[in-house]
C-alpha cells in the first residue's frame, strides 16, 4: 500500500477510501488537523503535535472521540501498515456527521488519518518566495481545515516558480501559506510572536530551541517586509521541511549574508531530528 | 426519499451517500456553493443563484465541470425525485480529488448536490439576534465552504436562544453568520455595500428591489452597531428566510418602530415569491 486512509476505525488504500457526504468537513470545512513526518517507524515530535491538535479542537469546541494515548496508538498502528521509511503522517477531526445545519450537531467527531510517502527534504537547499497580503481570518493560531487562502497563495507561489508565499498584514510579516517564516539579522533569530495571526509552529519551536542551545538570541516580535528583504538570512519552517532558507523573494536576491550561522542552526535542528529518529541522510 | 445526495452523477438517500476521502472539500474546505428554496417544483431565483455560483467559482479559479444550463437541468432532475413540496436545494463544487497538496490539482472539480425538506418560513415572525466581532477572512463576497466562523457564531446564537449572530468589524455592521442584515431608519432601507466584507445576497437584492418598487429609498452604506440598536426596524435576509425582522439584539428590545413600512416590504417580497412559484401560505 502506497498511501493509507483511515476513517473512524476503517482503513484502506487512501485513493479508495470514502467518507460520508454528511461529514461536516465536506461542506463547512468544520475541522482541525495536525501533521508531522515519520522515519524508521518513529513519528517525530508526536507528543507536541498531539498536544497542539487537542488544543485546536478545544479552541473550536470539537469533542474528540479518543484520548491522546489512544490517538497515538492508532497512528502507530496505521504507520505499521506501510512499507516506506519516510512518511507524512496527517490526522484531522471533523465536527461529526449530520445534515447541513450551522450549529453544532449531536454525536461524536470523526477521526481521519492520512499516511503517505513524505521524503525527508534536504534542509540545506535554497528556496524562492513570493509575498502576498494576508487576508485570512483572525484564528490562524488554530490549525483548521479552512484553508482556501493558503491554497490560493500556494498556487500563486507555484506559478511563480517559488516554494512558498509569505503573508503580510500591511507591512507586518506574519507567516507563509503552509510554513512559519523567520529572519536572522545581526546574529539574532527573529520570529513573529505566537499570537492569533500565526500558527504556533512546532518546527518553529524546534528552530528557536536550537538557537537558544547555540547561544543565538531569539526575538519574538513583529518584523516588516522591509526587514524581510534586508535580512541576513530568511528561514521558513514546517513539520515536513524543518527549516529551509530562501535565496530570493519576489524575484529579488535575499538572504545569504550569514551562511555560517544559518548552517549552525540547521545542523543543530537535523542533529536533534537524527538523534530522535535515527535518520541518516542517504 | 426524505433527503437526496448527488455526487458527480451518482445519487441516493443523502444519509447513505459517500464521497472520496481525497475530495479537497474534506481537508481544505476548498470549494464554493450556493443554495435556494424550491416550491411546487420551481427552484426560486435559480438563474441568479447559478450566476453567483459561477462567479464564486471564477473568483477561486475552480473550473466547473458543467455549463449553467447543464447544472440547472441536473438540479431539476434531482428535485423531481423528491416528494416534499417545500425543499432546500444546495449545491457545491470542490476543487477536485487528489492526495493532499495545497496547489491546484489536475482534473475536474466535483459537483455535490443536497436536496432536503425546507419548509417556507413565516416571514412575519420575529427573531432575536446577538452581536459578535467579525473575525472572518476578507473574501466574504465569495460563497465558500470555509465556514468555521459562521459555525461558531451560529452556535453562540443558538446557545443564547437567538436565531442569528450579527457580525461587526469594530463599530461597522457587516452581515450575519448565514444571512445579510439591514436596517430601516426614517423611511429608508439601509444595507452594507456589496464589497468583500459581505456576501452579495440574492434575498438582499430582492428586498432592495422590493423597496425600490415601493418607492422606499435604498442606501448602500456602512452602518454602525449604534445604528443597528437604534433602527426603526432590523431585517435579516437569506435564500431560506427571505426577510425576517428582529425584536431583540443582545437581550435588548430592538426594532418594532416602523411595523407598517416593514409589512409593506415583506408583503411585496412574498408577493413576488408567490407569483414566481405559486406558493400559497397554508
Amino acid at each position: 500500500m502506497n498511501a493509507l486512509g483511515y476513517y473512524n476505525g476503517k482503513w484502506g488504500p487512501l485513493d479508495e477510501m470514502t467518507v460520508p457526504m454528511n461529514d461536516r468537513g465536506g461542506y463547512f470545512g468544520d475541522g482541525v488537523y495536525d501533521a508531522t513526518c515519520a522515519v524508521n517507524g518513529v513519528i517525530f515530535a508526536l507528543d507536541e503535535h498531539v498536544e497542539r491538535f487537542f488544543n485546536s479542537a478545544r479552541l473550536l469546541e470539537i469533542k474528540l472521540s479518543c484520548s491522546r494515548d489512544e490517538l497515538k496508538t492508532i497512528l502507530y498502528d496505521m504507520l505499521a501498515k506501510l512499507d516506506d521509511n519516510e512518511l507524512f503522517v496527517y490526522w484531522q477531526a471533523t465536527r461529526g456527521t449530520g445534515q447541513r445545519n450551522h450549529a453544532f450537531p449531536e454525536g461524536n467527531s470523526n477521526l481521519w488519518i492520512i499516511i503517505k510517502p513524505g521524503p525527508i527534504p534536504d534542509i540545506y537547499r535554497k528556496i524562492k518566495l513570493i509575498t502576498m497580503e494576508d487576508t485570512r481570518f483572525l484564528h490562524c493560531n488554530i490549525k483548521t481545515i479552512n484553508l482556501i487562502p493558503s491554497v490560493i497563495a500556494s498556487q500563486r507561489a507555484k506559478e511563480a516558480g517559488c516554494h512558498e508565499a509569505v503573508f503580510h498584514r500591511s507591512e507586518t510579516v506574519t507567516e507563509c501559506a503552509h510554513s512559519n517564516v523567520h529572519i536572522i539579522k545581526d546574529g539574532k533569530f527573529i520570529t513573529h510572536p505566537a499570537d492569533n495571526l500565526i500558527l504556533r509552529g512546532i518546527a518553529r519551536s524546534h528552530l528557536a530551541r536550537a538557537c537558544r542551545r547555540l547561544g543565538i538570541p531569539v526575538e519574538e516580535r513583529d518584523f516588516t517586509l522591509s526587514e524581510l528583504f534586508n535580512a541576513d538570512e530568511i528561514l521558513t519552517s514546517s513539520a515536513s521541511t524543518f527549516g529551509l532558507s530562501a535565496c530570493e523573494v519576489d524575484g529579488k536576491p535575499a538572504g545569504g549574508k550569514a551562511p555560517e550561522l544559518l548552517k549552525k542552526i540547521q545542523d543543530e535542528v537535523m542533529r536533534e531530528f537524527s538523534e530522535v529518529t535515527g535518520y541518516k541522510k542517504n
